[in-house]
């Protein structure tokens, strides 16, 4: 096998090593869309589930400040009522 | 156990099987990240490969008719030589 060869097979494993990956992450993915569509069809709202799911993954300290900024930009445009 | 309580824990049940689904996304992007740097580190550049794997999950027709826009508008701003 030539050099060149060598390497066009190499590349071939690479790439064919990241396609069945990348199929991985998209089963994983629907797999996820799966489950959000099974709690709407429970009554959730799954915009509001995205959102605590993004506040669990946040520490506390982050949260809090972030909860705080947020307040305090509600009231500087008249959006706390 | 009450309604409220029924709810709660089954939305407490969807939220981590999606956390544990978005952990497990993560490790399949996390393996992928590995393998463009184990290419990277044999010289593959891994812009490249990230197009070749975008050409190869298109269909045929669909590929040609994209290689031949691209000519054509490369051509029209005289980025074809």
């Amino acid at each position: 096998m030539s050099t060149e060869n060598v390497s066009a097979e190499q590349l071939r494993l690479f790439i064919e090593r990241i396609e069945r990956l990348e199929e991985d992450k998209k089963g994983v993915a629907d797999d996820i869309k799966d489950v959000y569509a099974e709690a709407k069809g429970t009554g959730f709202d799954t915009k509001t589930m995205r959102a605590i799911i993004r506040l669990r993954a946040m520490n506390k300290d982050d949260r809090q400040e972030q909860e705080a900024m947020l307040a305090t930009y509600k009231a500087a445009l008249g959006l706390d009522d």
